[in-house]
Formats: C-alpha cells, sequence, structure tokens
C-alpha cells in the first residue's frame, strides 16, 4: 500500500500534504492510470491518520481531476497526458529594463500640478459619498454612466459649452482612449476614418490599433481639409476644432458649416470631436462646440476630466446625437461601465456643489499667470530677438518659433542634455512635410513653479543661432 | 452704423451682448461675407459703450472666425456657408424608456451585498492615500498599472492560485471586458476565438463586437471539446477550467494538460484562462489554476477584484507569458492605464494591509452559510423531493433540477410572476441543443439574507409538477 511520511510539513495541514504526495505520483507515473487507491479507511489506518484526512485528499484530488470515482467501487488514478516540459527559461524583457527619464523640467508631458488638486475637497466628497451612498455604491452602474453624474455633465455643458443634451445622450468611460475604441465598436469596422495631420500620433495609432483603415488628413490654415477627405473617401474625422494640438488653431465657424455640410451628406459621415481642454482658453469667452451648431445630429462630441481635474483620474464622456443612443444600447448595452462608482458619486458631487466651476475659474488664472512668467523668462532669456511665441491664448501649451540653424532634431537632443525634455512641432507631421521647422512646443501645465527661470533658462541655453 | 440695444441684457457682460448680436446678424446674413465692420472707436461711440467692449467683442468673433482681419484696415464680415437647418426633431428613445425591472430577488444577478463590502477600512485607506501619496496619486500610472499594486497581485497569485508571475507581467485594466478587447488587438484579428458554450453570451458579444471571428466551441463532460476546435481552426481559446459558468465544472487536469498539448503545438495559439471567481470555493482548497501548469507560456490568466470585492470597482488584471510583454509593450503601450491611481493606491493598501485575505476569508464564511440555509430552505420548501441541487461547491452559485412539465420559459416566467427573477441553464447554450432542461441556475451572492426564506418560497410556488 502507498506510505507516505509526514514528518516536517511545517504549517501545512495533514490532507493537504497527502493530497500533494498522491498527485505528484499521479504525475510523475508512480501511480499509473486507472490504479485504484486504498481505500479511505485502510489507507488511513496505514498511514496513522484518520479518515477524514484521507477523505478530504480524495475530494480536492476528485475536484481536480487526478482521480476519479467508481461508486461503491473505489477511486482511481486518472489518465493524465502531461506535454514534455518546455525547457524555455523567462527571458526578462526590454520593458523590464526600460527606466523612467526624469527630466529637470518636462515640456513635452501634460501632466497636471499635483498641489493644485483640490485633495482635502475630493477627499471630504469622497468620504461622504462612501458615508451616504454605501447602498448606491454597491449597485452596478448603468452601461452609460451613473443617472447623477450624466446630469451634472449635462448642466455644465449647457452652461460652458453651450451643448443642449439629455442626460441619455451622455456616455462616461475610463478615458477618451477607450471611448475611441468603443466608437468604432459602434460606428463600424468598415468605416474610413481620418484624423488631422499635423496631430498627436497616438490617435492614429488607436484607430490602427483598433484594426480600422485611418487616413492622415492634412490640415489648411483653417483646419481639416475637406476637398482631401471628399477625395479620399473618409466617413469619420477625428477633430479637435477649439484647439487644436500642437498648433493651437482654433477651426473658423466658415470651415466648421463646411464640415457640417460634408457630413451630411451620407448617412455614414460622423464627426469626432474631441474639445479635451477647451477649459482653458485664457482669453475671451470659450470656443462654442461644434456640436452646439450640429442641427443634423453628425457630431459626437468627447470631453475628459483628465485635463481639467488630474490626469490620473480617468472619467472621460462623449455625448452621442438623438438617433445614436437606442443604436449604441443595442450594439454596446452589454457593456459594464468602466468607471467605479465610487469616483462617479464623488465626481457628481464636485460638480453639483460648485467645487468644479470654482476649480476651473482657479486653475485658469493660475495657467494665465504660469504662462505669463514663462513668456517673461523666455523675454528675457538669450532667446529674446530671436524667438517668436504665437497661439498662446487657449489651452495648456503655446509655440515658441525660433530662429536657428539647428535641425529640429539637434534643438531636441541639445535640451535633452540639459536636462529639459523638448519636442517640436515638425513631430506632430505623419504624411506632409511640416511647413514650420524651428518651432518648439511649450506644454507648460505640469511645469513646476519654482522650476520655471532655471527651466527657461536651460532651454534658452541649449539653442545657437 | 449698425445698432443694437443693450436693453434688457441681464447679467450678460456688455461685450458678449454685443458678440452674440454681431454673430447673428453675421449668419443670417444680415451683415454680408466681405462686408467692413465699423472702426472700434465709432462703433463705441454710436452705441455708446466703452472701446475695450467693441474690442472683446471683436476678438471673440475673431477667435471663432466670424471676422476676419485686414491690419490697418479693420475687420470684416467672413463667408460662412451655414447649410440649411434639418428638420430632424430628436426622438426620445426606447433606451430612455426603458424602466429597471426590480424583483423581490434576483438569483440571475452577480451583484455583491453592500452591507459586506469593508467601506470603513476602504474609506480609511483611501484617506490615508489622499493624505500620504498627493505626489504619486498625480503621476501618471504606468501604461500597466502602478508597481506598488502589481506586486500585491503577484504575492497574492503566488500565495493563494499557485502562479509564479513578476510584477512586469501584470496588466491592470477597468474590468474583464476591456481586457479582452486589448488581447484582441495584441493577439490580431485574423486569429480565431472561440468561447465555451454553454457559456456567457457576453463573452461572445465581445468577440463579435471587436470585430473577430468567433466560434461557441460545444463542452463535454470534461470542458471544451479539443476535437471541434482542432477541426474548426481556432486559435484563441477563452475558457473558465477552475470553474465554469453556468455548469460549474471544473476541469480535470487531464483536460488541461490536452488543452496545454493542443496550444503549445502553434505559435498562433493561445488560452485566455478567466478566472473570474477562484476565491470562492467553499469546499476544500482552491483549484490550482491551469497557469500554474502552463510551461509553453501559452496561458493568459485574467482575474477581477469585481467578484472578490464589489462589482462596481472596476480593477481587473491579467498576467502575460513572458514573451508576450515586449510585444504588448511595443503595439499597446501608448494607452494610459485606465484604471484611477487613486483607486490602484488604495487597493494596494487593502492587499498589502491584509485585508483582502481577511474579506475573501470572511465572504467565503458569509457564502457557505449563505447556500447553506438557502439549500436548507429549498428542502424545507415544495421543491422537496422534486429537485436535486448539484455544483454546490465552488464559487457562487449552484443548479437546482427541477422535476416538473413545464417548459424552462414557463418557469421562468412563472418566478417572475411571483417577483423572482431567475434563469434557466438552457439559457445558456447557444449552438448545441440544451442536454439538461428543468435546470435553474441559482446564483445566491445578491440576495439580501431577510429576504431567503421569502424568496425561495416564492419560487417554489412558481413551480407546477
Amino acid at each position: 500500500m502507498l506510505t507516505y511520511s509526514f514528518v516536517d510539513i511545517g504549517s501545512k495541514k495533514l490532507y493537504e500534504h497527502l493530497y500533494e504526495c498522491i498527485k505528484k505520483d499521479i504525475l510523475d507515473g508512480n501511480i499509473p492510470s486507472k490504479t485504484r487507491l486504498p481505500s479511505k479507511r485502510a489507507f488511513a489506518k496505514n498511514l496513522g491518520v484518520s479518515t477524514v484526512t484521507v477523505e478530504n485528499a480524495y475530494e480536492q484530488l476528485l475536484a481536480e481531476g487526478y482521480v476519479y470515482s467508481v461508486p461503491k467501487i473505489g477511486f482511481f488514478a486518472a489518465d493524465i497526458d502531461t506535454p514534455l516540459k518546455s525547457n524555455a527559461v523567462p527571458k526578462m524583457s526590454a520593458a523590464a529594463e526600460r527606466a523612467q527619464k526624469t527630466y529637470f523640467a518636462d515640456f513635452v508631458s501634460n501632466q497636471t500640478n499635483p498641489k493644485k488638486f483640490p485633495f482635502s475637497v475630493w477627499s471630504k466628497l469622497m468620504r461622504g459619498v462612501i458615508l451616504d451612498k454605501s447602498a448606491e455604491l454597491m449597485q452596478n452602474s448603468p452601461y452609460n454612466g451613473i443617472d447623477e453624474l450624466r446630469i451634472e455633465i449635462c448642466r455644465y455643458l449647457a452652461d460652458f459649452r453651450g451643448i443642449s443634451a439629455s442626460p441619455e445622450q451622455i456616455f462616461i468611460g475610463a478615458g477618451t482612449e477607450y471611448l475611441y475604441g468603443l466608437l468604432v465598436q459602434l460606428l463600424g469596422y468598415d468605416k474610413r476614418y481620418a484624423v488631422e495631420d499635423p496631430g498627436y500620433m497616438k490617435v492614429y495609432q488607436i484607430y490602427k490599433s483598433n484594426n480600422v483603415d485611418c487616413t492622415f488628413a492634412p490640415m489648411d490654415e483653417n483646419g481639416i481639409d475637406i476637398e482631401y477627405i471628399e477625395k479620399h473617401n473618409a466617413d469619420v474625422l477625428h477633430i479637435s476644432p477649439s484647439h487644436h494640438y500642437p498648433t493651437g488653431k482654433i477651426m473658423p465657424v466658415s470651415r466648421r458649416y463646411e464640415l457640417m455640410g460634408w457630413a451630411s451628406k451620407s448617412d455614414n459621415r460622423y464627426i469626432i470631436e474631441d474639445d479635451y481642454d477647451s477649459e482653458f482658453r485664457l482669453m475671451g469667452n470659450p470656443i462654442p462646440s461644434l456640436q452646439s451648431i450640429d442641427v443634423s445630429e453628425k457630431v459626437i462630441y468627447m470631453n475628459t476630466f483628465t485635463k481639467s481635474l488630474a490626469s490620473t483620474i480617468r472619467i472621460s464622456y462623449m455625448v452621442l446625437p438623438p438617433h445614436l443612443i437606442n443604436n449604441f444600447y443595442n450594439k454596446l448595452g452589454f457593456y459594464s461601465c468602466t468607471v467605479s462608482t465610487f469616483e462617479q458619486y464623488t465626481l457628481a458631487a464636485f460638480i453639483s456643489n460648485g467645487y468644479f466651476e470654482k476649480h476651473i475659474n482657479r486653475m485658469r488664472n493660475y495657467y494665465r499667470k504660469k504662462r505669463d512668467f514663462i513668456m517673461s523668462c523666455i523675454n528675457k532669456s538669450s532667446l529674446e530677438g530671436i524667438s517668436k511665441i504665437s497661439e498662446e491664448s487657449s489651452g495648456l501649451h503655446f509655440l515658441l518659433h525660433i530662429d536657428t540653424n539647428m535641425t529640429d532634431e539637434e534643438v531636441v537632443a541639445s535640451a535633452r542634455k540639459n536636462g529639459i525634455n523638448a519636442v517640436c512641432l515638425s513631430h506632430y507631421f505623419h504624411s506632409i512635410p511640416c511647413t514650420c521647422a524651428h518651432t518648439i512646443v511649450i506644454n507648460y501645465s505640469g511645469i513646476e513653479d519654482d522650476r520655471i527661470e532655471e527651466a527657461v533658462s536651460r532651454l534658452a541655453n541649449s539653442i545657437k543661432k
């Protein structure tokens, strides 16, 4: 009969040890398949343990399929065909070895300043939500987000973006990148998507990664080139009319109406309006959204709290045209909402109590001062006279045109050597030649206040005429 | 000269009112395109406002493209071609009118009991995180999740699931549904996916919605049918070997090794192991994961905190085989992590302080008692003698086989009439005929404790022999 030692089994339970011994013997072939295992009682007696111990071990072996039972006869070793062990040694990946480069100042990142996040208010609201809403917090969110948050977003959009939408048009998700993918599932894999050139490589990458046909559509002075998209049969445009990145341009209303005219010519055509930082127009009123002049239900409006609140809070939303709501529900309503109810309720309270509006106003002032200070530092530096600033009114970046003989690559490399991460406008041109060399895109939201002077000075020192 | 009234403009600023008047006149054609607007000074005098007011209105009109400026000459109305207004009246969608059905008890939902969520601990940890980690909370999460959480998940997997993985193999995302979509992007749109039949319709829907070829693969007694997947050229299998839903079956180790053998035959083949509720085996030890016997790097393990903690906290993760890490990073590393840092840090603290393990143990006891009580209620009801319970050892559901002449549809309809939401096993068969009529799937995690007796009694009253 099988015999196992129960000496030195440490804190393991007796039945666990017995289970492991038998399992090993079955896998190693020491107990051939179809071998009948000893009866519980006899085995227990032989091993000097209780029958319950043997019974528990057999039950676990049975559950996992190492043995099978024949009623009234007993337990038998199962027939297990283990493939040969592979000799593959897990390789350490390069990803593991990637060290995060740290710079003295980073003019590329859109990181927000941690000191400006309203931690105490957020913490207070979250505590309140946990205390008051324990039942609601455990209720699964509707597929499109909780009512409370969708209602608040509608109010906000009506007050600040001229968008009149009902809460059922709103869809909440964990970041705009996730929403792009959902839109592909909604609008179709057979559609042709177009993104702006110059523009974010990432947006293009996301469409390509979702396995759809995507093209870079060149921009002229007024925005995306309509002749190009007509000629190349684009169906869905992804644009940022209120503040284009990286050029900072605002699409004039004439081009907006032309685009609406283009869209209304076919049922397949839609415009995704990515309004990622419209809250931060630093001069005058916000630019009205494209959605607000859309009478033919062609615009899918998208915005995010990652820019306006914190890049690490993953809450974004889109506004669907009314005729797409049912379509969306029928096609994609089975998905669970990707944002936790804890954060949805906290954000709803944050907006409804007026904190969001206050935060935006405070941040707008903060960014305006910051921008002014950076510009004044530039004007006091050796860049003065060889540089020109443009597109400084909107959003959290501006353009710094430099009169230099260095190539853009040299500018970036030289800045990095001085501990400054920088990027040139040419970096954002993908299918067409860059018409504006020597232009640095200054993303200033993440630069620490007490590093601005030094950062500008280092940047200036990186540039030779 | 243009004249506008400034009477009754309410709380609007003067320049805003002026901007709106001019904008309307340009859009309506009252100011034809290329018309020169009055000079600021003369216009201000005429309107009885300050020059700054006119200037601000003109700047806003300029920014939005309603006017253009010719240096040293002035401002001109732009040429705007507005399409005809569509008469489409936004229709109210059916989605808006969907009322959430409420039942006395719901045996279909996997909702967790709000009273069992450790609110006070979670709240305390979150407060601590907000106080202590303000800088980290504002740092963008790496694409695969914060280190702290990935390390804790590795420890947990090693201790409780026999999985030895390094933190860089872990990828954190907002729900398993989101992760399925990412895996399609990683493994390829040209692959053939197979899901279990019977099984969750939702998993199949997600693959179809991601526009890939997906097939239902029938299960035999031991799990997914290998002959079928060979014959139908499946590349990627999506299975739940440790606890299949809805049958409750555990895949025996023999079939597990056969599957590993199948997978190792081609570079294209992978197995997605969806280990959604393995924490809740109520008898004996947890069933080891398929990943733990994978020596050829073919298993992508996936699990979620939505079952073990709360369905409304959207944190899931997967364990990639080492050779896929670089691949994943290169293809999909540009995506931002979809889970907010606030929740990632809180969960990491929750696990590292031992609360997660305690919670799981407490919940396992709670569910065991709950299950026992429901089973005893069934045995005391009129179902006694005409029903049989099976697969009650694992996870948060069991099967109730009923001896009745009613069809499954009649059973469900009759239960609903009595305020009980129920679902039959046959509901989960999609491509093959159901071999087990009259079997109710009892999901008990969400039933309120004080409603169990009444719920079982109502269910029993719904069934006629």
